[in-house]
């Protein structure tokens, strides 16, 4: 298809989808005269997938095109290349190190060695961990460490089931395009999820009328 | 205190102090002479308060602005504060009313209804969920939906013991500064342990080599 019917398809400007391809994001079309470029499922797949992970997951363009790096690469082992790509899904928090950064990392590394997790000291996910757990103590609501242990518990669950979706794509790209889109993804539906319930919630302990409560 | 001592006992520089006066996120302070001021304790709490929420949270200058008038107003009852508070972190994906994002709209209405959770139609949080789920059906995973009532159970249990948490709060300010707090850093903090949790079961189910697996 010609770039106006990609355009057309997935509700991308032609400005936008050129960009894309110059940014490495998206393949160049096959050119088919010197000045016009032909494009097809596999571009509209891969625009979709952009277009999710920038305006629902996020990010930043920079580390998109890591991350696709990674699902584009096929010499490296699968367990690798997940590992590689929801890795860069997790922006260091470029926290300085400071004495309450470092109790908070201690505190981090003990709840993951408490569930028997099996992950390396220089995970980013752990510094961001910590980067939270310092930012509560910092605005002194340390004692929402309390409820870590329901949040650890709770994390497990949806790994396992994320895992569980993951697995079932057969390929190779299906399974690294899954892990990326379910980290990302499922990171926004959780939110969500949490903030609903937190309406229920809120509306059970502060007993409301229920027509109040539907707001 | 000076405004120089309030910038170093929380790492806060004077320029961004004095922006933030401008921008009203924190009170100015008290005037001691024509072009001096004093700042107390109070000023320290919410500059914490302020830079967590930016920092961590990733909130706007104008989010946080709206958040902190509900946080600040002593007249509104406790449980409007509440829904208001949390109302406005929840930013409006603005995505466009498209067939897909409607049908997705329906999916979460129905998910929430399936929980029995007292949720209005206008919540944003709807929304977010909606516009996550139509942005996983056009990448081509509306297979993920499967996992969805995991997320929906892991979402309630997190939700009730955030709720028990800022109900031990004893002061209508600690309440409402509590669920903003818990639910913009609860928020980073499930998020790292998911991706925590992963790497653990992307380890197990992939069955590398413990050493391999620390990474």
């Amino acid at each position: 298809m010609r770039i106006g019917e990609l355009s057309r398809r997935t509700g991308v400007s032609v400005p936008t989808i050129k960009y894309y391809v110059r940014e490495g994001l998206l393949p160049a079309g096959r050119l088919t005269s010197p000045n016009q470029a032909s494009y097809d499922e596999t571009h509209e797949r891969r625009l979709r997938l952009v277009r999710a992970l920038i305006d629902v997951g996020g990010l930043s363009v920079a580390a998109l095109r890591e991350v696709l790096d990674a699902i584009d690469d096929p010499q490296r082992p699968v367990h690798k290349v997940l590992g590689e790509a929801t890795h860069r899904l997790t922006a260091s928090s470029g926290g300085e190190a400071d004495p309450e950064r470092e109790a908070a990392r201690v505190t981090a590394k003990e709840l993951v060695a408490d569930r028997g997790w099996r992950v390396g000291d220089e995970n980013p996910a752990l510094d961001a961990l910590a980067g939270a757990l310092a930012a509560l103590r910092q605005v002194g609501h340390a004692d929402f460490f309390e409820v870590l242990d329901t949040y650890a518990e709770a994390a497990e669950r949806v790994a396992a089931a994320d895992l569980a979706w993951v697995a079932g794509g057969a390929r190779r790209e299906d399974l690294v395009e899954s892990a990326v889109v379910g980290t990302v993804l499922g990171e926004a539906v959780f939110a969500a999820l949490r903030r609903l319930a937190h309406v229920d919630a809120s509306a059970r302990r502060y007993g409301e009328e229920e027509g109040e409560a539907r707001e």
